[in-house]
């Protein structure tokens, strides 16, 4: 079968790999027809992870159900599916607490939690950027997708990362409705946050970015865009908020943020957000900080630390929750808003292209060229 | 009337003040029966803090109301009363949350939240380590105690603050039954964060110090005792948990943390949390952080900045929690513990003494002498 | 001062009575600008109740702060300000807690939980179908309105009530984003109750009515009328929900729901719910149950008891929780949304009436007139 | 291999049947240790329900692992397993949800939810009061056990149903620390409601019954028993607690509750909960009410209705949760407790028996003799 293959730093190509085939009884495999291009794919296509040459990339996956296995109880052949980018087992105590991107059986390393499809340090699961794709655990993790799956194709296609991942950053700052939140990073994940923000009633929503494209979304879909390249982006929350500060906050960047020189500041945004939310306000982070970051420029910063104002935390009586998106927790719900037309955040995605086009999507994608929010690959097509 | 006071750095003196009295009509004048030294007034006595000479300290207050103001609608004359450290207006958009410790009316800065007896930067309100002291809005911040008032005095006594903060830790960490807990730090906060713990059928209770008093204390209690001058306490702790990390954990020693030299290291307790605790564990801060501490080693640390294992924390997904205790949020449950005879936190006690011999109890409390876990006075002996 | 006066079963008349004053510290006088006649106001028209003849009728009152308390911290001459229904104190355990429909301070009888404003047994209290209306504990039941205050009226003056009567029964059903909820009741909390559905972001909001008027309102904002007089509801609900059942219920009707036959029924709209909410589904209710009605057909409803279907209901493992919302627990939020213009619940007002013409309203609305949702007095106008 | 098999009303056998087999790839064999007689086996065992004759009965069982399926991950031959009385998939929208009695895949009749060993009604599968036992889902629904197993085989023989399901009435009642709670009954369930009301630090824990043996049993623990055939129980409740009513409460008799006739009354403890808890009170009702009940002495009892004081309930916005113990949410913590001797519950165990005396056991224990509260059938003994 053809998938996209990682060649080395900013090299990616379209390659015929082995087939997907079951491995174990619960397995199925899915006949993939769209899969997406992730911000987090762009770590490893800049070689900025460990990630071993020849790998398959792509964890933002759905498609059809083509092969199951003789363990699996509920996913049968022709069952339209979407997959959420981490694979759990369903069993273990983080599964069962809901916490399926923290799983403690699939990832092969006893001291790590939490697998993906086709990720540096996730596991040795091959990625969906392919013609077929092996799914682990198959009742666990297919989402099964109504009658409207082809016609809504790329609304369901967030339902495996970008829309959970979004929405896990308001529930995280514990988001209610009629509340304000501003939104730092308006890149698809940070645009789905304000969209979950929108669908979940707050009252004021606000999206903090500099670049034009990503700050008109924001206005479209009704959020305030905040654009730091103007002025001091806390100085504008806290005239928008009576100098109070936003009820919660999101961060949607993670630690390659940077400043207004366009140096990286891996502290700025958490920093921003402890200053720009309110005492006893809460934030949600799901823009990604690494353990370890040889590549960073200072001692402090390969050890995976930032310079966090704890002190100004403390004393507002904040609180932060982190981490990859528990997928599963959200993705039955937010697939019922999009099959009941609550939801439509295909708004989003600028582009679609087929599977042998990736390497140019990759490129104009890494290159931030400009439109460039969401490329859907269709292998299928 | 008599009261402790300040008078600069390491020196408190007893002294004649004017007398506490009626000033609004929501106020009511309490005679102090108890009122305890807490660790954070050393703060003030080290003169690390702004607070002006001639203050009046003590925000641990319990006693008899002598006067209600023509206001006050359930509080009468002979009443015994616990007076939580934090005062609340009770109708601002925090007390009506919960959120008492960050009350939006009391303090006189439009920018802060939150107020306290005898504080630095808590507002201007007179502290307790007097002979009486005057209560704002005394309908809301007042604690009504049964018959028992007297006989158990001293049990009485923590619940305005050490035994709400320390039972603040295990709430924000949303410590369950069953679940294993790592506290850092064996000072009163922590020793109460343990019991707490204890109380709420934690399984495995982990307590970290190095001081012999507080650790037998801890045995004492059930909890097991993680002696860190005799080997690194993350590796205790992980030794503890089958490798996996403890589920919560609460920090109760604040940014004075110090290493094996003696040294302050304000980021040890948090970072060692974060490497201690389990993937998608919570941890609760209760121990100080200051957003300024003009008195640090280094600039980072005077911003009050830490260099916090940020990459760790967002990887393994955990949560954290910050800040003083809202002691109403807990004070009627925990005083009906006592009353019902389920609690007895008065174990902690080390020392009653007169409030003329305060100046001595400094001194010692100060200087760490063994066996001054905590001081309680008593203005009315 | 005028207002409106119970004169007797079916007859109310506007009559000069003794002005509003400040009678405690803590109080401040209102001029009414705009109060609202209720559903549960015609339970006292009717004559079902004990109200005494004389009383001044009123719970859902707004308007402008003109006499303030001497112990009023908070609150200003000139302020616009919404009352919630109940009458809380602000510092008993229920108030504190958030129950501030069941304060144990505010009504005479130690037994009794709860106190309105011109409500039958719920305490001593002048309703605000009048020019003037005193607010005990002001700084706590006042909650203030933004500058658009007079321009977006009608909106602000559901906020006493009806909005939050609705958003209560949703949060009694613990509804979330993405699920299915059915409502029985198109009245003005039905509505209202469909309403915060939709704010919610539920994914299916069903009413169950059978007046034309209601059924069209529902239809209007998003929900899917049931017509009930067309087919039994809960197989329609079946229908809607893959013969599952809603995921979550709410019951806005109360004893005095009706048969087709025109003959109440109390335990009619409460075993609809058990039947047509799924397993593990949960149930809000806030229409009103008595716990004696004398006017009742039978032994078993004159005790306030109903012939409950127990055993579906906890076969189902299904949830329920009941009584009057706890209005302050939502005002603010509401209050933000409708100064954000996120909601505009004022498309329920029917009718705006100056006092004089209460006597009128209450007869038109008791009959059922066509049209008759809601009625607004404007006692200023 | 032996098992018990129901015969028809009042008489059970010890017979030779099929061996229990892996049916299904996810299944594994369980050899039975312990599986113990539950009061719920009564209702079979009276011929109350329509169990068909040849059945073999065991809901509550506990064992080592013996051959597992191929496509079982994580449970290996020589575990040992509690195994909750719910079978669940792990993988529907209840079990997700934590909602594992009320599983949507396990039941063959697609109309219903919840299945179970040896139980009317929950599906065809096999009871483990027998030698050996199938457990389908196996990885989902095993939990293991720790070395200590063997050793303290009664308490973890409670885990699978009794003590989880005595300790979700008190998480359906939403028991905080501190606060006071009544039981209605006290048989195995009530006193693990009570023994667990006690370990979550319940200030004050009463417990209803008539029979002295189950009334010593709670005193032993700590609580307060209530003999309801010395007066009136609701009164002396009310006196217990100043006339305010229990914080909680928690029904564990169920349907077949009798009066002091030794009539059955079934809304006899319901409405005496709604009376003796206080105004927002909650209840937590494990006790069993059925949809029908052909053998019911009138129609509205055989219908499944009760008389419920609804109007009560309402007026004192209390909640009530309802249904079979969700045994997954919490055995993993119950374990926990039992492991790191926290808890020890069995206590309530009264004997144990050779499966060969299981006729003898139903009989004494259907009897009510004197001290049977708990009996432990040792298969492999």
């Amino acid at each position: 079968m053809k998938a996209v293959v990682y060649k080395g730093p900013k090299e990616v190509a379209v390659e015929e790999v082995a087939d997907a085939k079951i491995e174990r009884p619960t397995d199925v495999v899915v006949k993939i027809t769209t899969t997406n291009i992730c911000g987090s794919d762009l770590h490893m296509y800049e070689g900025r992870t460990d990630l071993e040459t020849g790998s398959v990339i792509g964890h933002e996956n759905m498609g059809e159900v083509v092969e199951v296995g003789g363990g699996v109880e509920r996913i049968r052949v022709g069952d339209h599916v979407s997959l959420p980018f981490n694979i759990g087992c369903g069993f273990c105590r983080n599964c069962e607490a809901g916490n399926t991107a923290f799983c403690l059986t699939v990832h092969p390393d006893p001291n790590m939690a939490g697998a993906a499809y086709g990720f540096a340090g996730m596991g040795p699961f091959a990625g969906g950027q392919a013609e077929y794709l092996r799914v682990p655990f198959a009742d666990f993790n297919c989402l099964r997708l109504p009658e409207d799956a082809s016609e809504k194709q790329n609304d369901y296609a967030l339902v495996s990362d970008v829309f959970p991942t979004g929405w896990h950053a308001t529930e995280m700052a514990d988001l209610q409705p009629g509340e304000s939140v501003v939104i730092y990073g308006g890149g698809a994940v940070g645009l789905m946050a304000a969209y979950s923000a929108i669908l979940k009633s707050a009252s004021l929503v606000m999206l903090v970015d500099r670049e034009p494209d990503r700050l008109k979304l924001a206005k479209q879909m009704g959020a305030i865009p905040i654009d730091d390249s103007k002025g001091d982006s806390v100085n504008q929350i806290l005239e928008l908020t009576n100098g109070r500060g936003a009820d919660k906050g999101c961060e949607c960047v993670g630690y390659q943020c940077c400043n207004h020189h366009g140096q990286e500041q891996p502290n700025l945004t958490l920093n921003n957000l402890v200053a720009s939310v309110r005492f006893t306000g809460k934030i949600g982070t799901v823009g990604i900080f690494l353990p370890h970051d040889p590549g960073a420029d200072s001692e402090m910063h390969r050890q995976g630390q930032i310079a966090f104002d704890m002190g100004k935390f403390w004393f507002k009586g904040q609180k932060m929750g982190c981490g990859q998106a528990n997928v599963k927790r959200y993705n039955r719900q937010l697939r019922d808003l999009i099959h009941r037309d609550v939801a439509k955040p295909s708004f989003i995605v600028s582009h679609e292209m087929p599977l042998a086009d990736a390497p140019e999507g990759y490129r104009r994608f890494d290159a931030h060229e400009d439109g460039y929010t969401k490329i859907l690959l269709k292998p299928a097509a």
